[in-house]
């Protein structure tokens, strides 16, 4: 039995010859290490060079949204958190230490990542149910001098927004002449609506279990962000079900958590040339034989049992590791839309398919791309600023 | 430039042929993980056999009072902790996680240690200001299901007993009939005079910063720890400095962080075959040569630059290790006695001379050692219950 997918190793190499072996332990504890933590107490910046920090993320979950499974708890996380952290070394080399915590309080999470922030380079934001990880999410990036990452939502968003501009790009059609509906209104919808407004989608229609959500719905539009979902999509305020607004669109983006949510004939009643992208786990919103039988062109799910895996894992482990590496900590919205474009821009004309819209996760060139797409956006930041 | 002294490592190997490493990625990440998360979330005991919970340990500090340093702050604890991780790996096979925290709130780190209680078989709370932390110590082992040590306190006591029984052993002094004076009332001075009454010494005073503390004094009692010390130490209630109240005594233990505290003077006024352990770090309350010289004929420091260092390092990789192993969560004062004892007893009387009343802090034998014992004090509670 494995029991445990990660551990700790020293990096320091101890002898075992015993005189270099007590020579090594003094200086990397007591007494030799009063001159590194005197150091940094009076000048916090070299934390960085003289501690893991540099390249130290919390995975931080509170058990309560885990895959599709739902509130399973602290303890139930931390198998899927470890082989998060197996991700991020493999793919990023990125130290990623699983903290599922035993507390679902809005207040007591944020203190708790607060507390953790000396010792971490980013923080990973993972499987809290929403609405409450938003504000978790919006008030941390608000005060903390450390980048906060989200994969449930900015990583499924840049993701899937990767893939859907490789599936315009076969189909021909531009992004801001479709018409999407993106059915679910947690993290992953929230991500998804934000990215495609700022990559410059006009037509986007949220739906929950009450339906399509359009401005001054009331029923269900409890919390700010469903709020800012239903002020800034739905141009023509569609109501209805997601039955009724699928009709006529060129997308469908499922994230909704149900399985089997559309049917063959609701596919049928899109646009030609549809795209579905059935990102639920471990079932799709949509079998892809059903998608595809009902007439999309292009097909992709959230699992490696299908063609065109939406899968977080090319993201999570490049953009933490661009993060630590370029020290930013603010993650913009057009910044998330740039590395899309660049993750897209990987599977170059020659090789993209109908079932090729994604790079595999481990493209070597992706950690490179993001990082350098991520410097580009900063640097463009900063002449904004300058030009101010 | 080290850049820290730990990292995460898989312990899955990660094939770099690429079909085998998806395989591998499905299997540890999603979807292969939510068949053990789902296990765990209906019988949480299988946390210790399909996550690293059973080796993972949380070293949990504030910053408030590192090393000899003081008050360095979360950011300047790091290398220290980081130094502490190496030490459980390399002595003791354990997987231990610094959290230095941005919090000196005695509440919110007590909310914090129990927040993180999920992922780790023990928590090491380490270089916390006394007397916050020996409440949290208390108050988390009366709340937690993981057991809790706190070095500075157990740790010390430990093996400043261990020495102390060697030591008595050279000079045929019996614990029962020494007199001993504790310098410094803090967390090591609290956790000595607990550890030496249940191993029997009946003749202790504690100072502190005002002098001698005994029943009913008024100044600077202000927390339940002193006032324990006050009414259970100094049968003759003796008052008065340092000074006074370390003549005649067999034994003089130094925990009180400060340098040159005594003089040889004072070692001369002490008994005769005077016992002197100046513990304070990085410089003792007196030279081993000026103690010598006033004579004291068996002396130990906290340091590695003289013999007889009184090292925490002998005792917190093996007894971690034996806790994680065992899981125990209650750690009694009669163990910790048993645990001292046990120590002491691996230097043998062909090797036990005056410089040498200590194992080295790499000795094998000290795990196995250590576990036996706590295993045996666990059965000895056990029958005792069953006998009652």
């Amino acid at each position: 039995m494995l029991r445990g997918k990660i551990e700790i190793h020293n990096r320091v190499s101890i002898d075992s010859s015993s005189k270099t072996k007590n020579d090594i332990l003094d200086l990397i504890y007591t007494p030799g290490v009063a001159f590194v933590a005197k150091k940094i107490s009076t000048d916090k910046k070299l934390v960085y060079d003289y501690t893991s920090k540099w390249n130290n993320v919390a995975i931080v979950c509170d058990g309560t949204r885990v895959l599709g499974l739902g509130d399973i708890g602290p303890e139930g996380a931390i198998p899927v958190m470890e082989g998060k952290s197996v991700l991020f070394k493999v793919l990023g080399g990125v130290n990623a230490f699983p903290l599922c915590i035993d507390t679902t309080d809005k207040e007591e999470i944020i203190r708790f990542v607060k507390a953790i922030q000396p010792m971490f380079g980013a923080v990973n934001i993972e499987d809290i149910e929403s609405p409450k990880v938003l504000e978790i999410v919006e008030r941390l990036q608000k005060d903390l001098s450390i980048p906060v990452f989200h994969d449930d939502q900015h990583g499924t968003a840049i993701i899937a927004l990767a893939g859907l501009l490789n599936a315009l790009r076969l189909l021909q059609k531009r992004i801001d002449s479709i018409r999407v509906v993106i059915a679910g209104a947690g993290s992953a919808g929230y991500g998804i609506f934000r990215i495609l407004k700022e990559a410059g989608c006009r037509n986007i229609v949220v739906t929950d279990s009450v339906g399509a959500i359009y401005e001054n719905r009331i029923k269900g539009i409890d919390n700010p962000y469903k709020k800012e979902i239903a002020d800034k999509t739905n141009p023509a305020k569609l109501s209805g079900s997601l039955s009724d607004v699928l009709k006529g669109t060129d997308v469908f983006i499922g994230v909704s958590g149900k399985a089997h949510l559309i049917s063959k004939d609701m596919v049928q009643s899109m646009n030609h040339d549809s795209i579905v992208f059935a990102l639920s786990n471990p079932d799709p919103e949509i079998l892809p034989s059903d998608a595809l039988e009902g007439g999309a062109r292009i097909v992709a799910t959230g699992s490696s049992d299908f063609p065109n895996q939406v899968n977080n894992a090319v993201v999570f482990p490049s953009i933490l590791r661009a993060l630590l590496d370029l020290r930013i900590n603010t993650l913009s919205e057009d910044m998330l839309v740039s590395v899309a474009t660049a993750i897209a821009d990987i599977v170059d004309s020659n090789h993209l398919k109908y079932d090729y819209i994604i790079p595999k996760v481990d493209d070597p060139r992706i950690i490179h791309i993001v990082t350098d797409t991520l410097k580009n956006a900063i640097q463009r930041h900063l002449d904004k600023k300058k030009q101010q």
